[in-house]
């Protein structure tokens, strides 16, 4: 499955507009750190840029909690505005409120405008998960001035990685961390390579009938069918609303990528309530989409005839959306997407693959040598497939202390996270019918009884690492 | 104290010719390494050394425990063969032996002859605790071969320090770790600057009477009256057999920078039998030494030819020894000695001073500035004296688990040791009357009840590790 190198795969395809919406308030700092925080060689330095809200500090108390938001792929502001959970926590733990930018992404570039130049190697060097959690421990000890202060790392998806990580390799920082839906163990050798696929399946298989899953299945040779002549692509754009013509093989793959990217999207924001994560969606829009697949359609004709309307959900629900955009995430124009895709080609190796007989995605198989082969032309970057398992364990986590390892089993991702605890100190929170990091965001009315009850045990178990600190 | 950065005051003052006497046999191979572990930005690699023995190991068990040696300043058969406790304990565990050379000492030098170029910064750039550690995680990784085995770090003095914070960075791959007289607290912020000096001057108070502290305490004066004059600095070099005349203060400076690097180096290995690890000592070598000075002399001239004959207790107690080279740490050829330089200007920033009205020490301040400059003037290097705190957490160590820190309260490095465990996974062991990692060396007669009954808990506890694993 290439998906993952064609930008298709992302963990969080990144929505610029969806900031618009600003429930939470902050000021935005800068904060200077290290180019290369591991060698002698360079002294140069850039701003990472951090969010920052004392509002409900208590000035009284000289110990107060810090609740630290390790930001991940993307524009930091679009974390905090997401992450209502660690807002509402906050504000009962009186606690101040940082949301730190990941490096290279959002306006934490260390090269500006050039930053992603890939004909300047040392550009892309320093654009790791180390480097990261490195600039996150300077911060913290700023921000700490000297205090011994109990701080609290917060993350969802590659952030919730990074949280854990974080705990592990930095436990006189942090007192704990909260890592909501961290599939840490999406990487080679740990996880069988189809495990994203074969949930996201059983989730479109169970939204609303078993008929679609099992019309996305056949859609690809209709879909295949259809674009072997020059008049079935021009039907397979107009039908589709794509603002791309289909003009040979390489678009119809480009498409059916798209497509598989968008299934794996819409499980993991399949939310209990209307949300812009993604994109403008409704409640539980895996439902929505799977009401116009629910009959078996008789011929390839019907069957893209209602997945054009099921797609419909995803790119269009506000009807103000022109065309479908499926190259989009290989323009490059956006950078947070890109960013993941250099992330995917230095340490986040994780693997994908499916079985058309058993899910209803494409056959694919994981071939690391490709792989490897399509880093370097795109980016001149050798992927190290086992670098995140030599630093971070893999499944051997019995050290491990102060974490909480929550998972939507609805969540594609659900397959690479922590489902067993190693030990007492390591806590693992099940959410049966959660989607992607569903605990993380803000209470909603709509939410159903189990995230409750799971954000019930975060706060607990938060508040009494504070307690104990 | 500029000791530190003249070269004098080293952690250890590699002897090359120690390696002759072999007690212990191994293969010696090398393992290729990743230049810079942290950065995409090369992909030279270079070769460590490590010493092999499997002779112990029994084949039927498939599970059979690694014991590996955290390889520290020096050429790693020195350690080896000083190390006794290991290939005893290893016998007795059946335990695969594996001493691991440091990057950058011994035969484990990145660009060979041309390693300590300090006209090319790159050339020492990746000299760093945390690209250590990674080598020996990949080199663990590789012996291993899939396995899962358990894997115990041993480590002495820098060593241990090694293996401490090899326990705490990678708990994945070291199921414990062995850290004998491990200063890693010997650093700003965390340890009273001349908590070293105290420490060697209370040995010297009691080794044999209090005359020989106050002796020391004294001779600077006196050496400086005596360099006054031309004739002084000639008669001052006769007396104490030097290779190299006094002919300046710069002379003299350094003349006594090295009489205070005797005076630790005799406090650490003040051991109870005759060794060779430093340089051939008698046994009790500072009871040895103080004999010479055991009256209060009345005049300078006296007091100084009671320095001359102590001092020859260190330099010469073979009789083989032609002079005292007393500039032969600044030579550059004995590039063990230059590697700690260093790193002493990279990381290992360990603060020193000295009162003369509370030690025997001359009086010194510690200066970071001037520290700084030297170190930029010598290597074209800015210390980071934070790094190590920030990285390993200083005296916050609640969340580390399976070490044994043990220390020789009559070792002056005890000053900047562990001595009270942070929760009861971490050991303490003291050894009240122990010199410098006394309990890491091979047993002999002469051992105190102390180190016999340090070895037997050690052995005990790691052990217990192997079976819990």
């Amino acid at each position: 499955m290439f998906a993952v190198l064609c930008g298709a795969l992302l963990m969080l395809a990144f929505e610029p507009g969806a900031i618009a919406e600003q429930k939470f308030q902050y000021a935005i700092k800068e904060f200077s750190v290290p180019l290369d925080h591991f060698s002698f060689l360079s002294n140069e330095s850039f701003n990472i840029r951090y969010l920052y809200n004392d509002s409900y500090v208590d000035k009284a108390n000289t110990q107060s909690p810090i609740f630290f938001y390790t930001g991940n792929e993307g524009d930091i502001e679009w974390f905090a505005q997401n992450s209502g959970f660690v807002w509402e926590l906050a504000a009962k733990q009186r606690a101040l409120v940082v949301f730190a930018e990941h490096r290279y992404y959002g306006k934490s570039l260390p090269f500006g405008g050039d930053t992603f130049n890939t004909s300047k190697p040392e550009h892309l060097a320093y654009f790791t998960v180390e480097q990261t959690l490195e600039d996150y421990a300077l911060l913290i000890t700023f921000l700490r001035n000297g205090q011994q202060l109990p701080v609290v790392a917060f993350g969802g998806s590659y952030g919730g990685m990074l949280a854990a990580w974080f705990r592990m390799k930095y436990p006189h920082i942090v007192i704990g961390a909260l890592a909501a839906s961290a599939p840490i163990l999406q990487f080679p050798g740990l996880t069988p390579c189809d495990i994203f696929e074969k949930i996201t399946t059983s989730v479109f298989e169970t939204a609303y009938n078993a008929n679609c899953s099992a019309n996305i299945g056949k859609s690809w040779k209709a879909f295949e069918s259809l674009a072997a002549t020059d008049a079935g692509k021009k039907r397979l754009g107009d039908m589709f609303h794509l603002c791309d013509p289909i003009k040979n093989g390489d678009d119809l793959n480009k498409f059916m990528d798209y497509l598989e990217d968008v299934y794996g999207n819409l499980a993991m924001v399949n939310y209990p309530y209307n949300s812009s994560f993604l994109a403008p969606l409704p409640a539980y829009p895996v439902r929505q989409f799977c009401y116009y697949l629910k009959d078996l359609q008789p011929n390839d004709t019907e069957l893209l005839a209602s997945m054009a309307s099921a797609l419909a959900v995803y790119t269009n629900y506000t009807g103000a959306s022109k065309c479908v955009d499926y190259k989009d995430s290989n323009s490059g124009a956006n950078y947070d997407s890109y960013g993941w895709d250099i992330q995917t080609c230095n340490q986040m190796v994780m693997p994908f693959c499916a079985n058309n007989s058993d899910t209803m995605y494409r056959t694919s198989t994981w071939d690391l040598k490709k792989y490897t082969e399509k880093c370097y032309t795109k980016f001149h970057l050798t992927p190290k497939p086992y670098d995140i398992l030599l630093r971070y364990g893999g499944r051997n986590l019995e050290a491990a202390s102060n974490i909480i390892f929550s998972n939507g089993l609805l969540d594609p991702w659900s397959g690479g996270g922590v489902l067993r605890a190693p030990n007492n100190q390591v806590h693992v929170i099940i959410l049966p019918e959660g989607a992607h990091h569903l605990d993380l965001r803000q209470s909603h009315p709509s939410d159903p009884a189990s995230v409750m009850d799971a954000r019930k045990k975060e706060a607990a178990i938060i508040q009494q690492w504070i307690q104990d600190f």
